[in-house]
């Protein structure tokens, strides 16, 4: 770059070698007065700025946070780690802090990946998604002192590092009781396999609200829109079938929704540009939210090493045509 | 971290101070020979790799790549720069770079953005996403002589810089070739506003194939769901109305097929998970190609310093039942 000023732009101004320059940045008491005069006027006059390179020997911090980036899905609930994204770089800089990314095919992949960028880069610190039951990924980091927050609570671990969560149970309880409200008294769930946790969370949320005389009207799948559309036809085929089914995701629901009869009322969850374009009813997560209390966590814990208190956020329920 | 071996504990470990570390590292030659042989078994005994202060004092490469992440939309045709973020993270790795993420509001916050990350993390280079007519950020770059590519041709400013796009125009050529198979002969389009180069790249794919006697089916919009169901209907009230309906975008689409009657055929553009749901026919991007095409180019102007030739990538038409 033509008028980049480096620390061998200074050195040649001050006639000193580069690695003079960069010992009166990191360790000043080692260079003799006069030189570190010069040295200091040079930086001085050619207006040069630390580089990442001296700001690491320096202060052993890069200011870099790192975050995977999960393999496309179908584009509709993998769009809400995206936009979790967005409102994470969002975040960061006006905190100090830039995001890099790293893709990983799964956990194991995910732990490789840490040991390389750690030996790389110096980051500062990670901001992991997608907790689960048994996350190997919390374990390895908290075992070597990295420091971490993650965006979905610690399953079955509670409390073992910061983090920030959704309460997908109140998200669905909303959901319901909205059905409630509306007059539905056979209320179905379409979710997911149990032994997610954020699954079972949404599955748990309609569970209360809807009450015993509806626990024979939930379904377990994949997540996936034709997966949705099997699930509502079998449970409009039963005997008193429910007038109204709460979904754990928007893909599911937008399977739902094209196959129930005029009447039947379907919710989504996550708000997805799916559920604004088909009408449909949606819990939100406030994602920029969570994703600008991750960031506070994370710095507070490298600036302060406090151990910050864990974050619940509510959801809200998005309410359009279809419910 | 407990057992992360650092400068300082093959400064220890060595019974020397840190700089003599870093000078072994970098410039082995003003190190005295015994010295030097004592730090190296230090860094072999406890597994020392070179962090990324140490390779950037030795590189001047910080194997760096920044993009901009742009604010949330409608999450819609937002959702095709999330995919292309997606693909370059994963064509970066195998290649030795990692993606740094930045905001920026407009392309002025953007520049002062650049100026700090320069002066901050040394990157190796830019992918640049969203070109325009007289974009100022890649005049900038340029002439400070900074690396950078981009997804998107320079418009206006024909192989001023590598760059990697799509035939917009090939897209909506399919697509109306596709509807003139069909039998359609009065085709429509919904486009943006004259000015951005895909938009009229979009709307001059369809002028080609529908010829001159539908001049007067164009309509220009901003983008958005609601836009297209105005557009659509305005299109419908003349006398002699088209029999199908060619979209600049998804969005612009899914607007339309919501209020076309029965028969009148509706194509899309980006492929989005909205189109999918909706099962509208669209037109594709090869995003993942795209993104692995930029760090190719850019990986060769960093190695090489040559002048790549610029990347042409053709779209592909997905037929649902819309059309």
């Amino acid at each position: 770059m033509a008028d980049k000023v480096t620390i061998a732009t200074v050195a040649a101004h001050a006639n000193v070698s580069r690695q003079t320059v960069s010992n009166v940045l990191n360790t000043p008491h080692l260079v003799r007065e006069e030189t570190r005069e010069r040295v200091r006027e040079a930086i001085a006059a050619l207006g040069y700025r630390a580089n990442q390179a001296a700001r690491l020997m320096r202060t052993g911090r890069s200011h870099l946070l790192a975050v995977r980036i999960e393999p496309t899905q179908d584009g509709i609930n993998g769009s809400v780690l995206d936009r979790f994204l967005h409102g994470l770089t969002e975040a960061a800089a006006p905190a100090g802090y830039r995001i890099l990314l790293y893709a990983a095919a799964d956990d194991k992949a995910e732990i490789t990946t840490y040991d390389d960028l750690l030996a790389t880069y110096e980051l500062d610190g990670f901001v992991l998604t997608s907790t689960h039951h048994g996350d190997v990924r919390t374990s390895w980091l908290a075992e070597r002192g990295v420091p971490f927050v993650t965006f979905g609570r610690p399953w079955g671990a509670p409390d073992s590092h910061p983090w920030v969560d959704v309460d997908n149970a109140a998200g669905t309880d909303a959901a319901t009781r909205h059905l409630l409200d509306a007059g539905h008294r056979r209320i179905g769930f379409i979710g997911w396999p149990e032994g997610s946790g954020v699954g079972d969370a949404r599955r748990s949320g309609w569970a209360a609200a809807a009450g015993p005389e509806s626990a024979d009207l939930a379904r377990a799948t994949v997540d996936g829109v034709a997966e949705g559309e099997a699930a509502a036809r079998d449970l409009l085929s039963i005997s008193d079938p429910p007038t109204a089914l709460v979904c754990a995701s928007d893909s599911l629901a937008a399977g739902a929704y094209a196959v129930v009869p005029p009447g039947v009322a379907v919710t989504g969850f996550d708000d997805t540009a799916v559920a604004r374009v088909l009408g449909l009813t949606s819990v939100a997560q406030p994602l920029a939210e969570a994703a600008a209390r991750c960031v506070d966590l994370l710095a507070g814990v490298l600036d302060g090493g406090t151990t910050p208190r864990p974050v619940l956020l509510p959801p809200s329920l998005v309410i359009r045509h279809s419910a």
